[in-house]
């Protein structure tokens, strides 16, 4: 078992701070396999963080360790955490960075929080995790660096852990079981009476395209129109090229894409994050 | 033999699309070494595609594995390819992103297609291959992931098959033989009646040097006289740090490239891909 | 064993020269493992390399092998060096880009020239390699790629050598030892006679957080103000968190830094690489 570790945090490729974790797990563990989800999460954008987790773990063999690294409060009392699920172990700030893996077991936080804070992350909640899933908060010292310094736990804190994780630790080892977790709440689509579904953008991706929270399964058979900024789309493409100017698409996570033929749909509407769609249904 | 597999595409290293695809690859072969060509290629950028994998396969080992996913069509009828030449196995939509390779072993296409089309990738036509090359249509849909979306081919399709050949399934099982593939037509330089050599600037690297297709052997001992863009430089440098604030050199791959001492020839001339230039002979 | 190497480059991500090194590294050693420092210094900045160097080197295991790659002089008389430490190996152009390693062992130049120069890296001057380091100029061709290029010994140089020495190579078989180095005059911080600590910012990160020269037991116990671009900071911070708008804490290298809270203090403040600050005590 050579150990499988993902790499996700706001670091950037400029510095030398990812290198570090990988010196600090390859000291560890010289035959774990190191992989880059990414390292361009806006500085200190939980959500945005979140949700490309959610983009990329899922496609990771049973036993992965995920590192994800966005953590404005490093240096406060929050909690370093381990999640385990059936497929994963999830290292991170307890800062609701996990939510969208909680979400896929059914950990919900309640409230009515804005996804989109134009200033940092959206508050976030406690929520209670439960069976299937396991937390544990890391404080055992002796799995740490030396020296642990007050800005950088990624490499001094979770770079050690996943390390010896990877090479057998049993997750009881790390800390003290937690029972509840940060999460913040998700931005989910809803209906009207008529059946209309209401959305909104959860990402822009590298080619512009706006990819929204309504998934496939939630919209009706028979013809559709999608209207965003403005302006409105008929029916549903099978691929980038087919359709015009403007398309709709089901995306590679089963969400609905708004997509530009040649060129970035947010560019040319002018929109990002949190922006709001319709689909309506009739 | 754990497999080396490449990965060159348009995806970015902001989306979580390069880690499915990797997470895909390491759950069918844990131990495949995956390398990164690049993933900034501009966007459905075919011809910048087909250079930069030009510019790095060929410093890889027998055997390797190349993944090249810059797929506008995705979706569309177009063939899933997979190309064996005597050192590599090529995996690719079949829309010319494999041009200079093919052009490597001599398949050319015929027409007067430019490379630098101001919207999109230039027009494709079929080239027949011929051995020793042998070309594959991947259709095995066993060796796709369960479920194969509309819109990225690279994680469903390409990384799949290409974990499964790292592990020694035979190019014949991805699917049919194909005898012809599609390409675009290389810009290739001329020469007058004197010798003067007419060519063009093929990529702008991430110094601002143009490099150029006119190769070292193109150009006849003895004095020449590049002309681009109103300015003229006299003579070849042996250094970047050798010549004036503009000069000429043979660069890494053997062509001649445009360089700015201390800075970027691109921005100083103003200029890019496409540009032309003529080497004067005497 | 099977050899760790790590790549610190200006080449970029966008073209092929970094995967060219990697293909050259792995024909030559298939389980090398290859980590990337960054591809991102500035061109040709060797103080940026220098310094990125200096804060990732550290945590990798006894071994590694370090190949920096910022080389404005590539295709002249300079040396490549290799330059062995009790820690690791480490292969670069004998342009000062070792600069911070060998001020870690005592090997300082003299001199008195800026670490910013508004026009390329600063001149190098020389330094005399004291045990227990030892240095050598790579010259053995029978190491290098067939033909090795004026412009890219990144892949016809470093990468074969430093693929060779992963495979077990002594050091002695690389060329000729040599007792000179070359080195850049580092910005050492300075007290008046107060006890006031002139420093400067070496580093502007990610998150425009400045890295200064001033380190964590150069700083007197009690309450200290700094200065900084005409706004003054009382006390050091214990997170990015805690404190004002703006706010000084010590860093993960040991280094003081000036960081804004949610925001980046080099665009706060206008300034970056160079600038001077002064911790006043009492």
């Amino acid at each position: 078992m050579p150990g499988l570790i993902t790499l996700l945090t706001d670091f950037g490729d400029d510095d030398g701070y990812v290198a570090a974790m990988k010196g600090v797990i390859l000291e560890r563990n010289p035959s774990a396999t190191i992989v880059d989800i990414t390292h361009h999460i806006p500085p200190q954008d939980i959500p945005a963080a979140a949700f490309i987790l959610s983009a990329a773990y899922p496609y990771y063999p049973q036993g992965a360790i995920h590192v994800t690294v966005v953590d404005p409060g490093v240096g406060t009392q929050r909690h370093a955490l381990l999640l385990r699920t059936p497929e994963a172990l999830f290292l991170a700030p307890d800062n609701g960075v996990l939510a969208y893996v909680l979400d896929a077991y059914g950990v919900v936080a309640t409230g009515n929080v804005q996804l989109q804070s134009p200033h940092g992350p959206p508050p976030t909640l406690p929520a209670r995790v439960t069976p299937p899933l396991e937390a544990w908060s890391i404080t055992r010292k002796e799995l740490f660096r030396g020296t642990v310094s007050q800005t950088f736990h990624g490499r001094d804190i979770f770079a050690p852990v996943a390390a010896a994780l990877s090479k057998g630790l049993s997750p009881e080892e790390v800390g003290p079981r937690v029972e509840q977790v940060e999460i913040f709440p998700l931005l989910r689509p809803h209906k009207d009476t008529k059946g209309n579904i209401f959305g909104a953008v959860l990402h822009v991706d590298r080619f512009g395209n706006l990819i929204t929270n309504i998934q496939d399964q939630h919209i009706p058979s028979g013809e559709v129109r999608l209207h965003i900024a403005g302006r409105s789309i008929l029916g549903l493409s099978s691929s980038y090229t087919a359709g015009g100017e403007l398309l709709a698409i089901v995306g590679s996570s089963g969400y609905v894409e708004i997509a530009a033929r040649n060129g970035s749909a947010a560019q040319k509407l002018g929109v990002g994050r949190g922006t709001q769609l319709m689909v309506q249904v009739n």
